[in-house]
């Protein structure tokens, strides 16, 4: 089968015939992608940031956003049945150890996540678990929802996590309405009745947030921070969301913060800083978040189904992904970056 | 009546006559002060580190840890009579803002706070207010408790937020075992089962641990940060609590926090400075802790009536309050500094 | 001025002037009355149902969800000034027991509740609390919200206690939706997105319940706890939240629950009857709720003044109380009725 | 293998010769039994009063609280290794529903319940799943903490949730010191810091709550209401855990309940008779209990390596079985019954 795969950090992805996977334990499942987002983690990989963060063997193929259809089960796999559309949560989990047996599948002691420790979806079929695979509704299309298995279920998750604070009549801001924050800002809309202040640095992704039903949209232009302190009284927002994490975003976060307020981290690249001071006086929080749990992307997909939530995407056929990558690089991807390998 | 003032930033506490304090609102009671806690926050005030951080005109009375017996009263307080022996919740509240509304004293967004915005308990009489005074138990002394009222009420406060992560099982590091340290293990001891190791930069601070019942104690010598991993498998604590808060333990603590860990900081001074990647992939969270509310007051005095936690003190008459402040410079107060004005 | 009192139980209620209230404490304040809901509680009270249960002497005015304007403020109170548009918390509450300082607001330790305990709002002025009153936006009128201060403040506190179970996905049953349970209906659109089955035995009301938003309707008649289980595939609903507590409903309750699923109580006159085997077998809760928090009745406001929640009501001048009460008695009052003494 | 196998309702057990298990799937696990608790669930099993209700096939091995070693492993399994010693948690689950996934294995929507729905440990040997065992500590024996799997689970889960409502200065009313409640003190004690007062029919139990650490101890006589009512200054005790769940019991519970107090259903038997008005005009919760889930026993197994709880127990060979259930049911029996298949 054709795959997407990385032979060293720095190069491009070389698109070339491997074996397809075989069955090998009694809960494998095998998936035909139908859709395989391209993320900002993988822009990452490429660049050689992860080397020594993750352990894995080059070469290996990329791509851990996937969604497609059931196209083999391991012996006691009764909960999907070939042909089944599923959306694949990205942790392969054991589901013995505690945070397991809790529901936390992101910190699975014993995990694999495919497209960054092992083979992932940029390819015609991939292999994961079934405790991975969640069915999908059968009005949904995976290469539709494929973006929101990774980049969808960490904007979910981090929603859900700021809902406890988000009571009527408080606000939020959200920083960056890309691929995680224009998915964020819906969540937001469907979980929460708070002010939604959208702040990010291209006028498109604002006009895109406004029409997702943000309150207020701000450009990233150092001014925002004050405005943000006008939206809300001189006091602040309960809440920030980031979904860049990257260069003077982080900084700036605490002034847009109210007493007691939270800063949620889900982007990253740059370094947060903050005098112990700051931590205390006021009793901030900064909490960072990963990716969902199973329960969390099956509850994505009920809104999804519902239509509540819905990813911006444009697709590429796998043979395109040089020009996927570009077109992220750039800047010029408008949406999820979704390619079809099948 | 004689109080210990701030005259100028830098300069020492000039103990002179002032006018005793006069009830003008029909909420407002005057404590006859048994007891006043000198903390590491009188001496970053004396140092001027508060300047233009806290709005206050000098000259005033320092004092924010307060226990005593009610001496007057306002005309509507009916919670407390005169000779009451209380304690005194450091911050004076208004009592309708969202937040006291919630039971969130700390972030009542129109309080004073004695002994930092106005004149505090560095004297013998304190004007506060009824939203303040916790009534005491017969059985406790003023003097013996007063350290209670903000140093155990902070530890108290973060030790119940680190609680709801750690159940049996689980570890927790303690960085410093001091004036609030000493409490907060007591208080470790009293709300949760998890396993506690103590990290302090003093021999005899952790034999105090030890006797107080650490499960384990580390001296702060840079082999620390492994031990703690020794001591967790190699995965690290569900909860560092620094009472500390300056210096190099800040940006270690994530080395010793297990995935989805937590770091609660009280003690301040240093700066937090922790790359995005590292708050995302393993979702830490970095807490701020400010004070109690006044209920976690009211239940501290319950706990400090069953003889379950204690303050371990050295008392000073009021009249040598520069002898206490320079032993407490120099790392000589063994226990809570407090002075005795009455 | 003119009040509706009772004078016995088992009589009308007898239109009269009384005296009007006068200011004796520094919090006190006196609202002008706008509008003033008559709740079925009234009828028990007429009736004799609460004689016993209530510590009040005869005569007194009734009216215990008020809403209008600030007409006289004790002399320490800042947050509100005369002329203020306010709605009226149901409670006088003390600010000073362990629940007031929680946020319990309904669990105060010695509280009034004018219209139970004290004179209420059937009259052109209410004597209050500063704790008791939440400012109004301007563009809300005190007669379209006061349906909201109690029965619609009951439905809001409810509401968000299920909502800590109603992730997407899950089902909440409401039985009734008369006064409290049309509000009830808004408010679960508003706070979560679960999907809403509504129960009742007039199909006008389930007319209005499709009109604000249910997914499903069902006829109280018998075949509903089946109908349920069928929306639900066989399981149950996760909630049910039955705003009428009598009759036949309680007791069918646990049929319409899924395992570990959740009955909230508001209305009451019935007795719940259930076999312990069923609460522990499947893990069910059983939980009463009493009226929201002041907190909570300032986010209903907030959610009245976004136009997301609005009482449906009839109004009635004071003079017409007693065709008020007949139609209410009767069944023939669509939505809340409201008494204008103004 | 010998065997205690139930053929009809209403008669003994019969001991007898039975196939050994086999293993028959990946994860299934075969427990060499150390120790199997004798419980009242049994009682009500071979009474007849669970048929109907449980869906089973007569004739079966009963015994639903085992603990052991690993004798036999399929070949998926990784988490044991044959001779480990394991407790064993009493239901065997998917790992695939909504509730796996949550941690609620006590909710798994397709679980067996070995000694309920299948061949249970009064046997020498019982077969489980991976998803059922907990390592033991080398410290501790099977057959002391055998109990802990059902009865103290139970107890343990249940302790927690009250936990959440029980900080310093509440207070506990546990009605019934027998062999759930024996263990509900000594989770109190390590898990909470409320006072706890006992009320049991047995002096006996009473002396063994005192040594446990009850603050009070109260005769099931009738007057123990009022003398609840007065140990808690007339309020009543944030919660009740009743371990009995039978007779007068159940009506009485209300009574001793504070405003928004809970009471939490372990034993079962009687019924709950409440009128709603109760429910709701103090907000009370009436909420049922099971057993616990997988990481709860794992945290209940680690309060037993480290000596804080432990069952009273009575062993009995496998053979003496009869008398076990005669001791059982005619109240002889101290603690928890083991029956030694081994």
């Amino acid at each position: 089968m054709k795959a997407a795969r990385l032979h060293a950090y720095g190069e491009a992805l070389a698109l070339e015939e491997v074996r397809e996977p075989a069955i090998n334990g009694p809960f494998e499942v095998i998936v035909r992608v139908g859709g395989a987002g391209l993320c900002r983690t993988d822009l990452h990989i490429l660049d050689g940031q992860l080397e020594g963060r993750v352990d894995v063997e080059l070469p290996y193929t990329l791509g851990h956003e996937n969604a497609g259809w059931v196209a083999e089960i391991g012996s006691a796999v009764t909960t999907v049945a070939v042909g089944d559309p599923v959306i694949v949560h990205p942790l392969m989990t054991c589901g013995f150890c505690r945070a397991c047996r809790a529901g936390d599948d992101m910190h699975c002691e014993k995990s694999e996540f495919p497209g960054l420790t092992t083979d992932g979806g940029f390819a015609e079929l991939l292999k994961t678990s079934a405790r991975a695979v969640v069915k999908l509704d059968p009005t949904l299309d995976p290469k539709d929802v494929a973006a929101l298995s990774d980049a969808g279920l960490a904007a979910y998750h981090t929603v859900k996590k700021a809902a406890q604070v988000l009571h009527p009549g408080t606000r939020v801001v959200v920083i960056g309405a890309g691929g995680l924050g224009h998915i964020g800002i819906q969540c937001l809309k469907v979980v929460t009745s708070a002010e939604i202040i959208v702040v990010d640095s291209s006028p498109a992704a604002l006009e895109l947030a406004r029409e997702l039903g943000a309150d207020h949209v701000l450009l990233f232009d150092g001014a925002h921070v004050a405005a943000v302190k006008d939206f809300t009284d001189g006091n602040g927002a309960e809440a920030v969301i980031d979904f860049v994490g990257e260069g003077d975003a982080i900084g700036e976060a605490a002034g847009m913060l109210r007493r007691s307020g939270t800063y949620y981290a889900v982007g990253y690249g740059g370094t947060l800083e903050i005098p112990t001071i700051d931590l205390t006086s006021t009793e901030l929080s900064f909490v960072g978040n990963l990716v969902g749990t199973y329960n969390e992307l099956a509850e994505l997909m009920t809104l999804a189904a519902q239509g509540r939530v819905r990813a911006h995407t444009t697709t590429y056929p796998l043979d395109a992904i040089a020009a996927a990558v570009e077109d992220l690089r750039a800047g010029r991807l408008r949406g999820r970056g979704i390619l079809l390998p099948s």
